[in-house]
């Protein structure tokens, strides 16, 4: 949760010149996103998000996010809609950062998970998945099982500290998801968000209102999107699996999209990887980030049960 | 800037079915506020600011706080409006803090500023002033001049490190100006901001469209605030005294309130007061903020060089 730029309001108003969006009328850094800075604005139009991107997200990659997010919304996705300017450009630069205007959406993350909510994200889950059929830029997964052993190795022995043997523990797991991982032609592919945690989740009356954060997202298996959520969305207390949650994403995204039974056959594996990814990034943040940091750490050994849990899952 | 309190929107629901503002729209931690966590609140019946208060602030104070906001905002000032619940109470506990909910004040902080822009808050200050008329409650103000020499105390010699010699010479500058201080009876007194800077004044097309962050407030000299303003207002990156926009301030403020021969003559000694005020606070924070600390420091030796110029002046 940061703002790392502050903005004048007399830049900002210079910025907002060159758009047909109105004049500003209020603007206020809200403190979310961990990567970038992120601002609230009003103008005499309406609400958008400017968001300054300071580090982590690639600005090469930029113009693949922002053409995802209008194509998704294009087809009727509720996510942010990158707003171009006058010269028909979204991607622009703002006090010395790469920066991009979109639309703002309204609803609120849920904390409190439960059955229903867990239905409507695996219906928007599969909406997602369809929507972005037809986009056919291709951005390859950064933190693919090829990026997992790198990864292990830059965190030593540290994990250990964490928790004795977890090192050899995810190598071992590691060394059994990569075997039994499904080659790139075996599941359906396309533009998968990556990332679909609940804060990146707004409610409305109990409806999906809008998907948020896309920058994590990728071409992989559609299935490993669901494996993710998976692993995001169904255990309480980030301890104990919910059999209903699981039930119910699976129940919402095949009302939309049904799987082939290939991908069924699949998610295990692809839970188990999902689990070991983020496992591996909350390690590797653990041991970089000082505990007296402002940014909370996260536990990666809630995805280590995570990881344990879908080991012993014989299907999902 | 800072959101020290996380809040889960589940719990922001439940508080808010005690109010007749709607329902939960939207909510976005707001990078604003040094001492306190502040939401900006979507209903449907419109846009809302809650405030969790953290620290500094005494929790018995706040009903006064409040009580001036409500009174400002019913005699016309476009100040925050507490809002009250619906048993008609505005100073409620929320994520074990106090809180409290109040209207959402348009329009955006100026960081360029000119003449006009101080014309204006010459007048929004004076007409503050007579808002205030009528509301009986006295709070002492905690920082004055009696709260400065324990404070310098406080300080050790460590205003040395910054620029030698600086613990002696505002030693002699806060005895000086102590014994031309005027007495409680010499000018008007009133309710006042005290603390008045331009991130605290909100303008739209040119006007001031808001007042924030009465915090500070107390009741005191009402030239006070006045040579606070010509302080915070008047020098030119934080260095150059701009004459014209001192004069501009006066003739806004005279507009709506003109001042006394008393409190003319009172104005030097007054603005030598409200730079050492600040010098003071920026000193002890510099010296008890670690310099790596997220928190930005405001460097004392800018109200130094303030210090040293109403010292020269014979009149403002």
């Amino acid at each position: 949760m940061a703002v790392y730029t502050e903005l004048a309001a007399e830049t900002l108003e210079a910025f907002l010149g060159t758009y047909d969006i109105g004049t500003l009328v209020s603007f206020h850094g809200i403190a979310e996103g961990v990567e970038n800075s992120n601002f609230l604005l009003r103008t005499t139009e309406g609400d958008f998000i400017l968001t300054l991107f300071e580090r982590r997200v690639n600005a090469r990659e930029l113009p693949w996010f922002l053409g995802l997010m209008q194509y998704l919304a294009g087809r009727g996705l509720n996510c942010p809609l990158p707003v171009s300017d006058r010269s028909g450009t979204a991607l622009r630069s703002l006090a010395d950062r790469p920066a991009a205007i979109t639309t703002f959406l309204p609803g609120v993350s849920a904390t409190q998970l439960d059955a229903n909510l867990c239905l409507e994200l695996g219906k928007v889950l599969a909406r997602l998945h369809i929507a972005g059929e037809g986009y056919d830029a291709v951005r390859p997964n950064a933190l693919s099982p090829a990026a997992w052993g790198p990864l292990l190795d830059s965190c030593g022995e540290s994990g250990d500290e964490l928790s004795p043997g977890l090192t050899a523990e995810v190598r071992k797991a590691l060394q059994n998801v990569e075997a039994a991982w499904p080659a790139t032609a075996d599941l359906p592919r396309g533009q998968i968000h990556a990332d679909l945690f609940p804060d990146n989740v707004f409610f409305q009356n109990g409806q999906v209102s809008g998907l948020i954060d896309f920058y994590f997202a990728c071409t992989d298996f559609l299935a490993y999107d669901l494996a993710i959520c998976l692993n995001a969305w169904c255990f309480r207390d980030e301890k104990t699996f919910e059999p209903s949650f699981a039930a119910a994403i699976m129940q919402g995204y095949e009302s939309v999209r049904p799987l082939s039974d290939a991908e069924k056959a699949a998610l295990p594996t692809l839970c188990q990887g999902a689990a070991i990814r983020f496992l591996l990034t909350r390690l590797y943040d653990w041991i970089n980030t000082p505990a007296d940091a402002l940014v909370t750490r996260k536990d990666p050994l809630a995805y280590l049960r995570r990881l344990r849990h879908f080991q012993s899952a014989s299907h999902v």
